[in-house]
């Protein structure tokens, strides 16, 4: 038997909701989401979760029941044909139907919402309950940690095969196949997983050169090429040469859980101003990271950014070039790679402990290169863990 | 300059979109999907695109405008900072505002749907508009064939490597990663798209021996093992071995342009058993093809690849395992792997010249392999034309 989701694991998810969803007037929540189902069953089979606010889960399975009987430590696993039929499950398994039912607004599409809204549950008020798994989500167990850091060794892992293996004349394309042919013998999942419709996971987001240079349409300092205008973004068909600088964001999916680091490397040289910027991200980092402590919000942190990147006078080139700056410094992580919440500006969420987070300052210089790092760190009672273990260096080759 | 959408395509994609919110009392279209966008405009670019139902169409950039500038034929494109203002740019920029606006609403997520329906276009109706979309999409173009020819001149050439380089002893992942690198060192975009936020696109669809008898989640007839219960779906950490059946379902991506073809393999030997059921996969597949023709129903493709497997006294495995069978042999592609209309049982839509179909008809044998044939075949004026460039042959290596 492979990787399962211990029982306990399960049980508290289960609790920590229930208290969300009484404190929040809600009967139920109804969980359609894969990434969801998986976080709350331990299954990611085609099916459907009701959580009650009080009593025992009910999972649905319409594909594949044998699977997911085996995988998840739910007790209460029916098999179902059709969610059409969700009333009679869950009337036949309670004994009563929820008033308020909680849903994924932030993923379900619009036509969904409609069946259920007025063919499923037409006597229930259907409330969006996705900000209370997210605030669920956001704070992981001892056991999601130590997946995490699992996570995080496939990741040490992988860049340490990039730095042997690093050659010119590879496309950032071909490179990024290896690279995950590499990862995915060792256990990478090779898919990424990002809860946004609009947003597409990808591990190769491999720029070198110019391609760093490139500002595009993602929510990040940089975008790069892409293959075409049709996914214009993440390693493209540029080779990859000597004595340029050489950003390397890579996300790993172990088991489902993230890990997402950035190292600089350069074949040969690293050109000064390259190696300079690369510096300055790392003394913010070091900056932020030495004031991370509960009670601290996003914004605080996205600040102190700001305020050494101001000291180190690189404004100009700080998360992207003038006029296409992004406005956030991290992201929470976990068995999506972006989760909430995100260190961003005005945003008045504290850090608590067990939250997670790829905490990632970056610098563009446009249409030549950039320089940066990302690494994963736990927030700890008293301040924070480093989760990554790839060192904090740059890899001349 | 790299590959670009010709003008002369969005013009004639706008014109039909058009005709269809004519016909359908919608003033507008407001297109927020990645892949509609890149379909209307050429650009995959952060923004959104207002079609009205006559006159010119106005593109909305957020990020990055120089890019969707050069990218895209459109001819008014602005750069917004926010798309709360969108009464400002539309009603600026056309002088009144529709009185019933389309949506993707088989994408959009509820959330999402009720900032627009609240408090962006609080005067408006929306409506669903998706139907729309798909009955525009489905009827390719001349140009749209040429990209799909291309594709899978690429998905030919990467079978030809997976005949040269399989080997017994790589993981069935670690040889989809290999096949990928090369794939994407031609030109494939590393990615498949699948409009269903439930599905996970991935090219790795790499099932050796029992891999191929496992059922899953998958609306497919094999879900493989996948990676892990997080990621239960595709290629697995299974050693592929010799004289197993090994079905490779490999996804293209070339310029947003899929291709989606299996073919069988062997090392060494292919068991007669598994070459039986291949060979009536093949029979299914060539019985369907002669019936190919515009005006016949999907169902009626469908019910024909029922009577040709009943013929072949194939119904116990064909289209999956008793109690677990998919109903559908087949479906739309493009710049999706999954496009309207399906192959399916009951569906009543009619082929049509331009439409183009992956059609796979697929047996699965439990817990021991499965086998079958996919090509991807363009519905033509008397029949059809094969896209496919792949032989349809065992390959035995």
């Amino acid at each position: 038997m492979g990787f399962r989701v211990p029982e306990e694991e399960i049980k508290e998810k289960i609790k920590r909701i229930q208290k969300k969803l009484q404190e929040n007037d809600m009967d139920a929540l109804f969980v359609v989401q894969r990434v969801d189902l998986f976080y709350f069953t331990g299954t990611a089979q085609n099916g459907y979760l009701y959580i009650p606010a009080e009593g025992e889960p009910l999972l649905m399975i319409k594909k594949y029941y044998p699977r997911a009987r085996e995988e998840s430590p739910i007790k209460d696993i029916i098999e179902i044909t059709s969610i059409r039929n969700a009333f009679k499950y869950i009337y036949g398994y309670y004994g009563r139907m929820p008033k308020r039912i909680g849903m994924e607004f932030d993923v379900m599409p619009v036509r969904e919402f409609f069946f259920y809204d007025q063919q499923v549950f037409y006597e229930q008020e259907c409330a969006d309950a996705s900000h209370l798994i997210h605030e669920v989500r956001m704070i992981k167990s001892e056991w999601e940690i130590e997946q995490m850091e699992k996570a995080a060794e496939l990741s040490h892992l992988t860049f340490q095969y990039i730095r042997e293996n690093l050659r010119p004349g590879y496309t950032e394309m071909e490179f990024a196949g290896m690279v995950e042919t590499f990862a995915r013998r060792h256990g990478h999942g090779g898919q990424l997983r990002i809860r946004d419709y609009k947003a597409e996971g990808y591990p190769w987001h491999i720029l070198s050169g110019k391609s760093g240079g490139k500002v595009g349409l993602l929510d990040a300092p940089t975008s790069g090429e892409g293959t075409s205008p049709a996914f214009p973004c993440g390693a493209g068909h540029k080779i990859i040469e000597r004595d340029e600088p050489i950003m390397i964001d890579f996300g790993t999916m172990l088991n489902g859980f993230h890990c997402d680091e950035t190292r600089m490397f350069a074949i040969g040289s690293m050109p000064k101003k390259a190696l300079d910027a690369y510096k300055a991200t790392l003394d913010i980092q070091h900056y932020v990271l030495e004031n991370v402590k509960p009670g601290i919000t996003m914004d605080e942190l996205f600040q102190l950014s700001l305020k050494k990147a101001h000291e180190l006078k690189c404004m100009n080139e700080f998360l992207g070039p003038p006029g296409c700056k992004v406005s956030f410094i991290g992201h929470g992580i976990g068995l999506e790679l972006v989760e909430q919440p995100i260190i961003a500006m005005g945003q008045d969420v504290e850090l608590k402990p067990g939250m997670i987070f790829a905490l990632e300052p970056k610098m563009v210089f446009k249409d030549e290169f950039a320089a940066g790092i990302e690494s994963v760190f736990l927030v700890t009672e008293n301040g924070y863990r480093l989760i990554s273990k790839t060192p904090a260096e740059v890899f001349v080759v």
